[in-house]
């Protein structure tokens, strides 16, 4: 049995986090947070969490957490502030998997051409894994401090990983073209994400910008060994959940479509939530779960990946659960499938 | 041809005021008045506007609007503020339709007891004719200042004028059962109409208790000329526009559900936008546009009337136009069809 | 351990039976059958079941069934079709959860009303029991068959038992008005489901006529002791999943709210999936879960209850799953929490 | 005041294109076609043209349209349908804007390869203007045939036409990443197209070999006087209406963002339908128009080109009626503003 905290307890990730752990058998959670005013119960922030948890949000206090017995906690808070509470939590020694995007990028100074400020807590990026389980999971095991990774890279990342670890497509010039459910942008209501906005369109934001460049890029250059440069574009579109990446990039040499799809299967034989397919997949396939469903083409000379995941579970409150199962030696997939 | 402005440049009921008076061709957009800082481009608020119309919103002067030859202003402001603009431009002798609740009630009592202040503009109450051309069309004619009418109870009223003129239901215990798509709501973000709150949800929300009873016993008041009293339930659904409402009254003595959609069609023979159907509506059949469907059917000793419209163009900046039209002497469906 | 089968594998409701037994600890899914050509992968069916079962399907074989040690079928056959399936596991001692209309109704002249046609399986009509836990639970515990619940009754039943049982409501002239998402509808492809014929879309059917109607008022009759008569109107409202029921009752004498809410709260006291709520509730609260959440008003005379769920797992498969804990000795919530 | 018919009544092209000839002051619908049994009302098939028009729908008789005076026929069947009506109405002298495939492609090996048949109508296919009006318009002007382009392929066709025209891209290797809403699947139920399928979802289909990519190369090959080269790869997404295109091209040489804005505003000063934005746009600002919205951008060495229609209007009876009024002297932008 394993004590655990949620730091950030009013969004969406702190909610879909809390119905995952409810499943988990070896889980208790101990406490939520919550900069709110106030000490709401969480089931008054979440009503779909009625009758299904009791605690109320309490303030962030890491000695109390210590003292009752809290051994891991799950950042859910903005990045700045998120770095704030993990440091007094690894002082105490509790263990955490952090949401945000402080811990997420290793150099500096790339955090801050693309955050405008420097990270928060330089001090701890180098103890910090990128908690992406099917490429860094040996070293999240014995991790103290896990960088949860954004819901975006996931697909890239793991689309692309096969073909950047064998040198099968070019790695500059790769395109990610993203789509994502609303509830990717989080709780607070603004003009774009309000209903008669976004419903009923599509739209592009940061085109060859987005935050989550970077990551994708880190990521990949660590599993090719080399250098990597992503052109992502992101999308809006009207739905809760669910992102769907159609990622283009060049073959090095001639490819075979079904030799791809077996070097796909392949790498991710051990990977409990990638289903690599033969057919086109969809969101909804992946929807509510922690399955990130991946498709690889070869098209007009092109590789051409689709890869998609529910972007609150697999793209976040999934996925940080499946990395607490590695730092606390559970079954990878207990309270996932 | 006739010069128009519009009070309140920034919400939904603005932006389809224009749409429908750029098609109109005896109607001028003289200006657009809003109370946002600086004078942002009517366009730069609503790019679905973008080439249309080259306006800037401006502030409020009703005297530069009286000298720049403006007739006739369509208020689209909260309720409280737009009496305060409504009561200048009367005394510059500019007719006005004006969209908010400020003159919809004749009872200061009645509105204070649902908007929980006396109405801003007393004085004027007595001018005011409520703006639904099928009831109260003469009047409308010759008016200086229609209150135009909310969005929820012209179904209600339309949906029930015949029943009531005839004394054919009883007048109490009417049940108006409504749901509406969020745009409904307005357009400033709230939780509630955040997209991850509201998509993939029905809601109930001040069920017995809605600004719109009044005006919906108002009118039918009118019409049976005797006292109605509604117990009205609003919902929210997940779409951009539209209402839908099932009404449930007890017949008075015993009907026939092909006469009194005869009766229906009698009733509206002259009204352009009302359409008395025998199938069973649908809020997508009138969507974008300024008709209002109405079925009457009899079940289980019931009268049950369905009704809907588009709550943008019937439900506000239609029938708005369509006032206006009346107003200034032009064919009741200029700019509507 | 319990081995079940599946009868029916294609539509919305066996996949998510699948799911939900999937996490039942001391289940196993022993055949899934279909009446489509082949034997296609249960997973090809429904691709979100990829890697999670690797079952096909097969064809309907009592015998084979008995065999393979089939102690319960879960029937997601359309009615008629149904009873002819389960007339030949009842005689080979198989107990079955039918999730169809076939054994709903006990009085075959109700049936054929409403159905046009006589029950097909008029003999084992008075083996079945009506699949609501919380109404009929001991019954349900020893029965051989069990007539699942359609999914707007249930909304009903549980949202006006309380007062129907203590006799606070006049037991005629009830008015239920529903909407459904779309999934309601079941998963062939007809005109009025088609997307764009029902997104950005309200529209009712079935008014005073549906199918529904007599499971209500039996039920409710068994509660009340005495009959019942509802006016039931569904309607259908853009979205995948959720019932919302808001229902309008005379009260026999005056009621105060946070009286007939204590009520409520100590009725359903022992019932893990009723969720009595002060606050007005959202379908989105009870998506994905086996709760129905029901809040009770009492407004301009009337006590208007409303009630909400999810269609098709507390509406079908959840409730399915609810009773076979029942009827195998399991713990009512197993796989539900 | 010309005399139009419409054939194949039933569809969503046929409905938008009703309601925008409504608004067109120098035209009169004499029939509506349908291959349906009977004579059903054309508001019977379409219940949002209730009250609006009175035809009803006729079958096919090229005589009977020319004898009752029909100067032009929009065609609004399926491929291969089409054609055999075309061709008796060329022979009689009526013009035709032809919404199908049948024309499109000027090489009836390009069409078989992707079709899986020769056109059915190659004598007539020299005749037939590709109906853009912005790269070809002064041929549609004196057009008898007129073969109105893709939905998709307006939005990557105008999209890079500036930039093709000047040679500022590659011509091999540009990828075109659409999506788009789901009436652009026609209106006949199918299983993809079923609301609980494919709402709340994102999916890729027909990857690289969908039949709009030869329409694409054909025209920009045009723009460009050399052979181009597209990879397109369309989205479904859960929303009505709209297409959503961003283009990814290498730049021969470099350039400067602001410049190629500058560029496109020249190029399309003239062109009252697209409007070159700074701001991304979506689709919504488009819908229910024929605008078509176009931005530039260059990122990461890249240039990308955002573009987005409301598929129904701009992208088939909006720009129908364009080249309608090119043909007959109307003013391009009749009915359509």
């Amino acid at each position: 049995m394993t004590n655990v905290a949620i730091l950030g307890g009013s969004g969406y990730t702190s909610a879909e986090l809390i119905k995952i752990l409810l499943r988990h058998p070896d889980v208790r959670i101990e406490a939520v947070t919550s900069r709110q005013e106030g000490t709401p119960a969480v089931a008054e922030l979440h009503p779909s969490l009625l009758g299904r948890i009791d605690l109320k949000c309490e303030p962030f206090d890491p000695d109390a957490l210590k003292r009752r017995g809290v051994q891991c906690a799950f950042g859910c808070l903005p990045h700045g502030v998120s770095a704030e509470s993990v440091k007094p939590l690894l002082e105490r020694g509790i263990r955490v998997v952090d949401l945000s995007a402080d811990y997420r990028l290793r150099d500096p100074k790339v955090f801050e051409a693309y955050y405008g400020e420097p990270p928060h807590d330089i001090a701890n990026l180098s103890r910090a894994v990128y908690g992406l389980p099917e490429v860094y999971g040996d070293e999240i095991n014995s991790a103290d401090l896990v960088a949860n990774p954004g819901c975006y890279p996931q697909t890239a990342i793991l689309g692309l990983a096969p073909l950047a670890a064998n040198k099968l497509i070019e790695l500059k010039g790769i395109i990610v073209n993203s789509s994502s459910g609303v509830s990717g942008a989080g709780r607070t209501p603004k003009l774009h994400t309000h209903f008669p906005e976004c419903n009923e369109s599509v739209s592009a934001y940061a085109v060859g910008t987005h935050r989550h460049t970077p990551e994708i890029e880190q990521a990949l250059g660590d599993v090719a060994g080399q250098e990597v440069e992503v052109l992502f574009a992101p999308h809006l579109v009207p739905m809760d959940r669910g992102i769907f990446s159609t990622i283009y990039a060049t073959p090095t040499r001639p490819v075979i479509e079904k030799n791809l799809t077996a070097l796909y299967r392949e790498c991710y034989a051990k990977a409990p939530f990638v289903r690599v397919r033969e057919t086109l997949p969809a969101t909804k396939d992946t929807s509510f779960t922690n399955f990130l469903d991946v498709c690889v083409k070869v098209v007009r000379g092109r590789v051409v990946v689709l890869a998609c995941e529910d972007n609150l579970v697999r793209g976040a409150s999934g996925v940080a659960v499946q990395n607490f199962n590695r730092m606390f030696g559970y079954q990878e997939t207990t309270a996932l499938m």
